[in-house]
């Protein structure tokens, strides 16, 4: 596939260059004393006094010099690893939510640690999902176990890769021993770390963080997967302008890379962004407008640049409800990242611009994502496949409905969804006049009441269970 | 804008000489007798028994010499007029629904004049749209008004250029004649013939009918505007493969516009399709499919490769709700065609596939043509656009908020749209708690509760109604 391009290659130089203009004259904030550290150490000017960090131009070119083009996603089974670009489009659930509409009552509540082992067996099961971003947090957390209330039902009840993020140090140490339990020893988990961290530790405009760098810096220096999202939003943390947001969230991509591959030359990266255009009517977050989709790609054009895998947090809706405006505003933003050549997408399951997880939404995303891979595969334009001969045998008029090759073909041609309905009306009707949402949330409750098969042996959880005293039960229980 | 291609240029090049090889060796069936003395007239070989066609290649390039790149929408109010694809999307209503989903009783049933009056009086105030292509067909048509009854209530209440078409010659010739009334004079018709006329003459597979066909060939001799939809179904029409069915497709296409060209070198076309893959699992048809997309953007390629403009029914839903699943179909295939150039979107209205029109998805569609609009716009890369200055000035951990630049920006950067909801979930719960078709009801509600400035004067209609006696009232009467 040829990716649509919004940007001549002059242009997307000339975003290079004004990057490195801004982070050699600008400069960035940076709050975390180990990255002034390190950014003195390669050639930045770093003032003491204020934090301000300046990056020569050499400087950030040396550091692009060590970019790979490969990102891997490890999960706890094999089978379930994915590898950007070429894997995706890579789909993942959204993440953090603090909420989650209650299945039963439909009302929105604050999420806990059994909703998250339920939503993990759901992405494990779900047939778009490649990766489960841990949805939501958990309000029944024991004290001091914030991260590990929601790592354990995660990483008990999916077996794909499972990433999310830590506010803290303590919780990071706490959920890598967690993974080292899992894998049965601290160097089998190295050989597979099958926990995928995230973090944002750029605030727009042109700050780095404390706490998120610091996580940065740790897990960098152990060759442990991880990865950050830049977050620009236009009118309120960059200018007004699609063209400067990419350019400002360019340049606070590259102040993270320089970091990264100062400590370590060749870590893996992911170019991901969540770039969005504030609704200035109320300064509401509007993550769902048609202008994330296109700042995706924009970002897109720039990781393809700098040869690196691209995607980030894109697909979101701002509707409250699975409706038609969450169904245009996944679908639009998804579509065009695709085809821009984004390669992983950070989706699925959330409402209200990140703010709660809906168990329906989850279904959509998934058929979503079935959509968007069939359209990676594209035409598969073969001699074969333009079919002149049985074009001939058929004829003028013919039917091609009882031909073996329509049988043959028929379940890898056409995605065949189980939730959009395709009936005619009349036998819509006589099955419940049903919207796509009820049917959604049917789906949910058919794969959430059979048995969890992706749970920890008796054994490994006793085992775990024993490390960390009252912890949260992380069982997927299911009762609609 | 770089487009999307699915197909090297060596694959594009390859489809037309398949395309040509079909033409020539398999050929077309064509019932029409007038089409047949046609081609056999510039050297097709016609035999006379069985209606088969058959196409010399250099017949149909020689044809193609005369293709030409642009192709014009006339209104009314010329300020409406669009021309292919510089004025791209074009985005039009689905059309000629048998149904209407009863804006009262939220129930499906037959659609009537008075329906098609409020409809043309929604998508004339709707701004996503500029073309109304009449929506609905007329149940309460009089004896020998079949087609009147849909353009008389369409012209009098819609000021954008209206298309549709027609069963038979007399209920065209009865359209145009309304279309002279209006325009004064047959001479004022034919300066700026503002119904545009559509047909499906094409059968799949390669099959030609005979009244569509007859109409083709009167308003190209006549040199009135008229392009042909090329509907492949691939299961059922056309093979299972998805380059097949462009190949396919697109040898329909040329042997259409070889007759057209023939008749009238230099007769503007469109290249619109709405191929499709049946859901072969019941034979259903699925229009909403992500391959509807896919087949689109396909055969835009091949449009590009002639230099014509490119589009067709692209965004329809299986959907009987305004749901989930229609906003995901429209959204999806309506991005994918764009970012593949196609300029025409005959998207709006319907649910159902192509069964009945729905108010709230019409007020939807205009709010996805809104942001198709704004994608298309691109990312206005300028040295100005890139706010250097600004970022500097602004600084590291600064806010853009209230920089003058912010507040000039705002309109024209981002889609703001009215149905949309984009409030935190707080106060959209004290708002109501509305889904997103019950908003867009509202809206259809707030436009067509106004007063319709887009009829005709009472002496225009006095002429036109003594001119068709018994004809339909033809009113927008809104009573939600």
């Amino acid at each position: 596939m040829q990716y649509n391009r919004f940007f001549t290659d002059d242009q997307v130089k000339r975003i290079h260059e004004a990057s490195l203009e801004l982070l050699e004259n600008v400069g960035v904030l940076v709050h975390n004393d180990k990255a002034r550290a390190i950014y003195g150490k390669i050639g930045c000017s770093v003032d003491v006094q204020s934090g301000m960090v300046k990056f020569p131009s050499q400087v950030v070119e040396k550091a692009r010099q060590s970019f790979v083009p490969t990102y891997t996603f490890t999960a706890q089974n094999p089978k379930f690893d994915k590898v950007l670009p070429n894997d995706g489009p890579i789909v993942v659930t959204g993440s953090s939510a603090p909420n989650i509409i209650d299945p039963k009552t439909g009302e929105e509540r604050r999420a806990t640690s059994d909703d998250i082992a339920n939503i993990a067996y759901l992405i494990n099961e779900l047939p778009g999902f490649d990766v489960f971003s841990i949805s939501t947090l958990a309000e029944d957390a024991p004290p001091g176990q914030f991260s590990i209330s929601r790592f354990y039902p995660a990483l008990k009840n999916c077996k794909k890769p499972v990433r999310s993020n830590t506010p803290n140090m303590k919780d990071l140490e706490q959920v890598l021993e967690l993974g080292e339990l899992i894998a049965g020893s601290k160097e089998a988990y190295m050989a597979r770390p099958f926990i995928n961290h995230h973090y944002c530790p750029m605030v727009a405009p042109l700050t780095m963080d404390v706490e998120s760098t610091e996580a940065v810096i740790y897990l960098v220096e152990r060759g442990l997967p991880v990865y950050g999202t830049i977050v620009p939003n236009a009118g309120l943390t960059s200018p007004m302008s699609l063209a400067a947001t990419v350019t400002l969230g360019n340049a606070e991509f590259l102040a993270l890379a320089t970091l990264i591959q100062s400590i370590r030359p060749g870590a893996p990266m992911i170019y991901a962004v969540l770039s969005t255009v504030a609704d200035m009517r109320t300064g509401n977050y509007a993550p769902g407008a048609i202008e994330t989709g296109m700042l995706q790609m924009g970002h897109t054009e720039m990781a393809n640049y700098y040869n690196i895998p691209s995607g980030g947090y894109i697909g979101l809706t701002n509707s409250h409800l699975n409706d038609a405006q969450s169904g245009y505003e996944t679908g639009m933003n998804t579509t065009g990242a695709l085809l821009a050549g984004a390669s992983l997408f950070n989706m699925g399951g959330l409402l209200g611009s990140l703010m709660a997880f809906d168990f329906g939404k989850a279904v959509t995303d998934s058929e979503i994502a079935m959509n968007l891979k069939r359209m990676k595969r594209g035409m598969e334009f073969s001699e074969e496949n333009l079919c002149l001969d049985l074009i001939a045998k058929v004829g003028p008029g013919g039917s091609y409905m009882s031909e073996k090759h329509t049988v043959k073909k028929m379940r890898t041609t056409a995605v065949l969804p189980n939730v959009a309905t395709r009936e005619m009306r009349g036998r819509w009707e006589s099955e419940g006049r049903t919207d796509y949402q009820t049917r959604a949330m049917r789906e949910a409750d058919r794969i959430l009441s059979q048995e969890n098969p992706a749970k920890f042996s008796a054994e490994l959880d006793a085992k775990i269970r024993g490390h960390f005293p009252n912890l949260v039960a992380g069982d997927a229980k299911w009762d609609l």
